[in-house]
């Protein structure tokens, strides 16, 4: 027995005016949803816990069957685990922004008009060369780029703690701020001073850099400072092997996502057209998936461009792009074997259109597959699932449910 | 955005036979609730847990966001501060009742008649003379009356413990009990020495005393002895606005209830006609709401009614506070913003017309607002609702749900 999971993104959302009350995902054409729902057993699941926005990374892990008040250690590391960047644990790892700033050190973009990997690539060369000649006085510092603005700091070293603010405002207009102890600790205030240096190492390094000069002259903004958020850790985990023991693969774009699911021993796998926009190719995920599925137990698909749409407010972009799960979700019914496969069809959190933000309702989930107690629930949505046989469940219950229908759950007991 | 929860005591009920196995809230006329259930969406509360039966305080405290298990510590505190008292962390505070006993101690009346409020002011001079002359060898003790044979023993100083027994014995024959440590610890036995002693020192004061002699008089039982029970601490919590950055107030009549609120950094507002009794204006109760809308983000509406006429055991009285109920929620929706407020209808237990008693069968709740994924449920009720969009939660849950959809909830990760 195989089991295939597909996190769509924010996927789930409010009731919408301009859409007649109805949720995109209400409105969407979906078929094959509709099939899962219809042929499975239906529920709405607490992501975290009832009315808690959750992030994506904290929403992965609880559906992953880890409880998160307990192990989650902040955005950065895994980030830069999904990155490709080598975390160890005691490391800390932070969330970067190339960003614009004036000579006031106030943010004018927080994303350096999204600068190109190019242009990056040159000013992170720089910013390493920095480093060697002018190391911190104690432990270890990497930077490295990622993905257009994006970018990962990790400080490796005794003395260092998470309890330090972000030097990034999150507001364009604001000044960088001075990373603070936000505990009283020595540690803190070691990491605190650190960041703050850096802060100034950096933008020396950047404000006058030839890049930026060539920006300029482009009239393109200047990428003349780094801002750190999202200070992390790597959570303690066992991977699913050991907890489950399956041997399990995720396909995923983006690198807070893939970062998740490689702390949790996952293979991952690259698809070629899995984009984490707009533009991507579920078709392309799909065939990956079943390929993936001869060789492992369990693969998760993650389906990340519902979620810009929700947070772009553009309703019928994520109609279309509910759309294109449902397609790669079709292409899958269609070349799976129905009778040695569960296929479960969840979101990670709700993104409300009105909010444009993360929202605390839960998500619909539907699993189908072999002698499931399937329900009457015929479509798959929001408030239809909501009236199915798994009633109301939290994220950390989805993989023990799961485990049990492929027959591997432990007994409690004798 | 603004919200209103309407808490309707002890609302739900069983089926019973004199009503064709309904329950006094599906018999009511209600078409204001149903229309809040209609437009809203609906589910079934478990306030404490499933089973438990609530107290009005427990209940309370769950329904506005607390974890009871963790921060309940008694009644008495909350209900003296309810009642106007003062009560400071470490204060042990206990519910008193004046009552009437015989020459071996022996309980005649738990409520001295249900003494006047007059009655009752004059013998509490008295014991506050009594323990002017006389006080404890160590600490200060405070005894207020507050409504007819209610009363307040609010004790501070080094050495006192909550792990006391009642005096009370709680049926009327039985004599008053002798508090006794209920762990071994030096502390509980010299608060148990405390109110033994106490006992006795009121009781002289009280058999004697002029008020009496004259009810005695006029055929009225004296209230010649006091009983303690329910002793209580404040609890350590936060209050709402610091825990969700809300701004809130409560309007209700009864001191637990209003303790519970003020607990939780609500400001209690007094409506005239608001009473706690059968006679109660709902409607007052409403414009008070309704104005107290334009200050507050959140306000609670407490009535009290529904719950003494299923401990009267009058279903038919009960069918029309459940009216009353609804009329008041006709004036809100009437005069409210529906686009700006969410409009929440509950009860902070079942309370059993058969057993006359808090029962722990869930309780009914609607959440009426913008954007809610409202369901089909179209009447409101204990059966119905549990059709709702909500499905079961638990009462710890209602108010992170309010706050999402207040859309002020942080979200967990990122």
């Amino acid at each position: 027995m195989k089991a295939i999971l597909i996190i769509a993104d924010g996927m789930a959302d409010v009731p919408l005016k301009e859409l007649g009350a109805k949720t995109p995902l209400e409105v969407a054409r979906k078929p094959s949803l509709n099939r899962v729902a219809k042929a499975g057993i239906c529920g709405i699941i607490d992501v975290i816990a009832p009315g808690i926005p959750p992030g994506s990374d904290t929403a992965h892990l609880a559906l992953l069957g880890y409880d998160v008040m307990e192990v989650y250690s902040g955005r950065g590391a895994l980030e830069a685990i999904g990155s490709g960047i080598n975390i160890l644990p005691n490391d800390l790892a932070f969330r970067c922004n190339f960003a614009t700033i004036d000579r006031e050190f106030r943010v004018l973009d927080r994303r350096a008009g999204r600068i190109r990997n190019e242009d990056a690539i040159k000013l992170t060369a720089s910013i390493k060369e920095t480093i060697q000649k002018d190391p911190p006085d104690v432990g270890d510092v990497l930077f490295e780029n990622t993905i257009q603005h994006r970018a990962i700091l990790r400080i490796s070293g005794p003395n260092l703690s998470t309890m330090v603010s972000d030097t990034d405002p999150h507001e364009p207009g604001l000044k960088v701020l001075q990373a603070h102890a936000l505990d009283g600790s020595p540690e803190a205030k070691n990491t605190a001073a650190m960041l703050n240096k850096l802060t100034q190492q950096f933008h020396q390094v950047l404000n006058d850099h030839p890049v930026n000069k060539e920006r300029k002259k482009k009239s393109l903004l200047p990428a003349n400072a780094i801002l750190f958020r999202g200070v992390g850790q790597l959570p303690e985990i066992d991977p699913l092997t050991l907890l489950y023991g399956i041997h399990s693969a995720a396909i995923a774009a983006i690198p807070l996502v893939r970062g998740v699911c490689k702390t949790a021993g996952m293979r991952l796998i690259s698809a070629p057209g899995a984009l984490g926009t707009y533009e991507t190719d579920p078709i392309a995920k799909a065939k990956v998936a079943l390929q993936a599925l001869r060789a492992f137990d369990f693969v998760l698909i993650h389906f990340k461009a519902t979620d810009l749409a929700s947070h772009d407010y553009k309703p019928q972009k994520k109609i279309t792009m509910i759309e294109k799960v449902d397609s790669m979700v079709a292409h899958l019914l269609d070349n799976l074997d129905l009778d040695e496969t569960f296929i479960i069809v969840t979101a990670d959190h709700t993104t409300s259109s009105i909010k444009r933000e993360h929202s605390g309702e839960p998500v619909p989930v539907a699993i189908m597959g072999p002698n499931v107690r399937s329900d009457d629930v015929e479509e798959y949505g929001e408030r239809t699932c909501a009236k199915g046989g798994l009633n109301r469940i939290k994220g950390l219950d989805l993989m023990p449910i799961l485990i049990n229908l492929l027959g591997k759950a432990e007994k409690a007991g004798s």
